[in-house]
């Protein structure tokens, strides 16, 4: 029988040096907002999401006056700026047929730093069923990377990697502690209604900046069927 | 009512840069086996322990001749070295006196990571209640620091994390999300008795090199009610 490739989430970014990128898949996981809002904004039209690491970057880009530029950081939108990472900024007429620059705390950092793998993916539960679909079809090892809140571990991206490794487990081997420990969480998520609230330091931020709306979103399957993949410098949607 | 001290695991020693150690108290746990050991060591009469980074600095040590020196890369035993970390290498009359010069692959690394801190604790389930006791008696912050296995994170180490969090939470409040992983983690592995032989890539590890007998004793609990503790550049046993 052929050997199964192998699923492997990455907790943190802090830890994409524990781990050989070449040839793999990485799945770039920040629930809480970037990437769910990055899903939203190729739903409603966008041409392209060029992801930054800097406000500095993104600013110069702003200069240009061709993009629709959006900087967060500590879950704020960033003074300058018209936009941050909450998934309703991008539901407006103007992201149709828009490039958007973007720089968030954790998210863009994330793809940043995974830009040795085969390919780079945007996952979220907005985009779940097609990052399935897309992953089950592919014949490589696919590292699910958590953006995690500046190194540190969070509970919404570990839960969803749990999630979709669990979920790729026919097609996919479940490989290394991490990866286990991610689906044990998505089972004890799974069995209680108010798992983040009793337990997530990120939603409780976002909750004390009034987002409780976006958490909401963010925490919903399947919105926005879109497949967002880093091409160049930029993600474009994918289709499958 | 006062505040509460906080307690935070710390997954792994590649994101202890996440955390500001001063004034806290770091346990160091490394679970399979180093911290197993050094706390059999304790209890079979050794005076202090010295931890070193690299075999050479381990080396050196053993040619001045008035040391038991051990080293361990890799689960086994360094070429050149008589001892590595298996605990019953630990239980022979020769320890009782001596000073131990050790190197290990994960143990010995986030000891030294751990050097600002204002104490550095050895943790393991051989001396859980001890341990536990101690950290009820004081009055900081706790950081619970896995050694995990070369930066990523293993099983054990998170679920004696979450289950020593958990335990002291009536006195520490439970801090990050890391922490509410780690406790989720330990509730799940407590309800199911073949949770690590099913799980645990690290134990799988230790099997194949015919180690069945360390795993087994490196999960019970109490068997060593001993209290190393880091003072200048060796552990030495702390009386409660």
């Amino acid at each position: 029988m052929k050997k199964k490739n192998r699923v492997i989430v990455c907790p943190s970014p802090g830890l994409i040096h524990t781990l050989d990128l070449k040839d793999k898949i990485v799945v770039v996981i920040d629930i809480l907002r970037a990437t769910t809002s990055m899903c939203v904004a190729f739903q409603n039209g966008a041409e392209a999401i060029i992801p930054v690491e800097s406000v500095d970057e993104c600013l110069s880009y702003q200069k240009e006056g061709k993009y629709i530029c959006a900087a967060e950081r500590d879950g704020e939108v960033v003074k300058g700026f018209q936009i941050g990472n909450s998934p309703f900024s991008y539901m407006t007429p103007d992201i149709n047929g828009s490039t958007i620059v973007m720089t968030t705390t954790n998210g863009t950092k994330s793809i940043h730093c995974s830009k040795d793998a085969h390919e780079i993916v945007i996952g979220s539960f907005s985009n779940w069923s097609i990052l399935r679909e897309y992953l089950y079809q592919q014949n490589r090892d696919i590292i699910l990377l958590c953006a995690g809140w500046k190194d540190k571990l969070n509970l919404e991206d570990t839960v969803f990697a749990g999630a979709l490794a669990d979920s790729l487990k026919d097609h996919l081997q479940p490989h290394d502690d991490s990866t286990m420990i991610a689906i044990n969480l998505y089972k004890a998520a799974n069995k209680d209604k108010l798992f983040y609230i009793k337990n997530s330091t990120h939603c409780e931020r976002l909750v004390k900046l009034n987002m409780q709306e976006d958490v909401k979103y963010c925490l919903k399957k399947d919105l926005n069927p879109v497949l967002p993949v880093f091409k160049g410098d930029r993600l474009v949607n994918v289709k499958l």
